[in-house]
């Protein structure tokens, strides 16, 4: 057995800098022995943890009570409050979200490409760990169980720094994690939980490219803008989303309704909604009344340029106003979206590239080259045919788990699931070849 | 034909800031019109390229001779002289190398992974351009043509900066990659070189992540080391090559001389040259002797730990000096190799991923459990089992071209050919499913 998998957390009453200098270094050091991990190890400790949440339930609920009484003393919002909040249900689904990562694929260790080369070697690439990944994140604990139970099955070692509002609740489930890990014979410092709320230590974590491989944030556009700047490892991010649905000038009315409605209106939160509305002048009037009324029906507010606003002005009910520049680059994450009419599939793409985030944009149409182009010319992380913006998701894609979503065009991009967090390395087979 | 086709490459006469901001914005937009350009079209301009290569031999070497001059002026030493000289040869090279990147496949626009989802919806995945890629360079100016014809191959849109001592020969070649550009109708800004020799420049262009994707820096060590530092933007790069050879507890002793051999001997300047050998104890009085009179014959100096100095110590003619702590660490680049015994596999993995720089790594064995935990366990963006460490390289693992080598984990790993210059993107076919 590794020695690694016995050693101790470093000491959290260390000066902050040697802090997380020590837990860089234990992280690297546990990374090691988690590649060198067998597949049936890493999916036992997954299994274990899901047994160590279920038995501590009462204790989970008692620490994150410390968490929920600080958050209302100190006048947290009612819903940041609920989001703190471990009830059983949140309880129970990390455990099965435990078992239901154990069951996904391993994505360690397959080697593919193998190609024989003239020379007689035989060239192919290797699926790897990349090795240590630091989390930022804020608020929900359940997020300290998906990112050390998506660190363990890639046979990663991560650094997870929680918000402060949620400390002992992330300090109880970190505790259940190393047990899981122990358990198992894996390092329990393959999973460190930042014990500080000292904010240096996010400016350590993001800079020590010697330990950390990647940084992984999580929260408000402020937060991960702060820590894209200042950090000196790559970050696997997304800032906004702003998503597009573009509706052409050929084009299913009764599809481009449904589908519109729910790009927008399922739900307003998430980052793959809809936040503006192209439509080919071919079908504005008769594509805006309909959507308009759906619109006004749930009491959406529409930013118009004049044109969808002359049209829109008639529907009963509407909220209209005239969209300003800014409406185009804005992500509302609210009943409210931005409406534009367009004079053709070129001026729809020049919008979504120059006001877009590069998130997931879609084109509702009948016409085979139009979706084509679309998808080719639209440089955003998700493009559809036909399909809600809703989607854009690892669960929906299949991936079987979403570490986080990627605007950016380098490793990963859209939804990360487990290969995200894995890295192709060359691997040369020989019988003695040599070069000449 | 879109405007960007004959849009002029912004005037070097500008303040070096805004220079590099037009340098940068035009970068951008002639990115879009060559992601949108056909594979055909594509192919065309480098068959151009080569035929205005071939047309304007004359004329290059007339501009490649002021570059000569002043490089001798200005007491450049012979090598890099040499370096910098477009004879000929080199020039028919270039016109080859550009019908060679013509003919391979192209690498984007192809949708791989397509599943059908539960939902009814397709996921997949597409291969686009990265978008534009910043490459600093110094003295061989045929790393122009290269680094543009791999450019326009993928679709890309780049910024070239060569060094100050080749300036009037890349001024040339740009010219001529203008003229290839122009003649099939692409943009002839989709291939830019920086005109000014401001070293304030190179500063702006690593800080454009609004125009620039990712920079791809060649030269020296300071250089790279530099760029990494200041970079806002990803940086494809190799620090240096410390690769390792270890001679297994059970090996074939005529295949570990021939292929340690090549993979010190074959050239002393590449990356890819082993600059450490690690043999296991149980063969170390076995092979020592035979590889010390191999590198004794070639005049290769030996930097070895005590137990191998033992043993070396008695081969005729051999340099044997004692190794520092530091001659572990270093990328020689020279008739020298540092050489040690262990007395494990783990001992020499734990080495390697200790004072490696985590280039390329080959193990020299029999034993087939030892081959493949070498290979996982070693953390390398190319790892052999019996072959020379010479063959890591883009050519030789049949990648078409190399734009260089990269020892990160993120995106490109290993040599890097067209496929590193692209990303995916996923792509959502749907007949109006919606999110319940």
């Amino acid at each position: 057995m590794n020695t690694a998998a016995t050693s101790l957390a470093p000491s959290a009453d260390l000066p902050v800098d040697q802090y997380m200098d020590a837990v860089g270094r234990a992280a690297r050091v546990a990374a090691t022995a988690m590649a060198a991990s067998s597949t049936a190890a890493r999916n036992n400790v997954l299994l274990a943890l899901a047994g160590q949440i279920r038995a501590h339930a009462g204790e989970l609920k008692a620490r994150n009570e410390a968490d929920i009484i600080a958050a209302e003393k100190n006048g947290l919002a009612a819903p940041m409050v609920d989001r703190l909040r471990l009830t059983d249900k949140v309880i129970e689904t990390m455990a099965e979200s435990c078992e239901q990562v154990a069951a996904l694929p391993d994505p360690v260790g397959e080697i593919t490409n193998v190609r024989r080369r003239p020379t007689g070697i035989s060239v192919g690439q290797m699926r790897v760990p990349i090795g240590v990944f630091g989390m930022i994140y804020e608020s929900r604990p359940n997020v300290t169980i998906e990112a050390a139970s998506l660190a363990i099955k890639s046979g990663n070692a991560c650094v997870l720094r929680g918000g402060s509002e949620a400390i002992h609740s992330n300090l109880a489930l970190w505790k259940l994690v190393q047990a899981a890990l122990t358990q198992v014979g894996l390092p329990a410092n393959a999973v460190q939980l930042v014990q500080t709320t000292d904010r240096a230590a996010v400016g350590q974590l993001i800079a020590m490219p010697q330990y950390v491989d990647v940084i992984i944030p999580r929260g408000g556009k402020g937060l991960i803008e702060r820590i894209s700047n200042e950090a000196r490892v790559p970050v696997i991010k997304h800032l906004d989303g702003n998503c597009h649905t573009y509706v052409d000038s050929e084009v299913d009315l009764d599809l481009a309704v449904k589908v519109t409605d729910n790009a927008k209106t399922q739900k307003y939160s998430p980052c793959n909604a809809t936040e503006s509305l192209l439509v080919h002048a071919a079908q504005a009037a008769a594509f805006l009344p309909r959507i308009g009324k759906v619109f006004a029906d749930k009491g959406v507010e529409m930013r118009a340029d004049a044109r969808a606003k002359a049209i829109l002005a008639d529907v009963p009910g509407a909220k209209v106003v005239e969209a300003t520049e800014q409406d185009w680059f804005e992500e509302y994450l609210a009943p409210v979206i931005a409406v534009k009419v367009v004079d053709s599939l070129d001026e729809a793409i020049a919008h979504i590239n120059h006001y877009g985030s590069h998130h997931t944009d879609a084109i509702l149409t009948t016409n085979h080259p139009n979706g084509m182009r679309f998808i080719r010319e639209v440089d955003s992380s998700s493009v559809m045919i036909n399909a809600s913006t809703r989607f854009a998701d690892g669960f929906e894609y299949g991936l079987g788990a979403e570490i986080g979503i990627s605007t950016d065009k380098f490793h990963a991009r859209g939804p990360v699931g487990l290969e995200g967090l894995t890295s192709l390395k060359f691997v040369v087979l020989g019988q003695g070849e040599v070069r000449s």
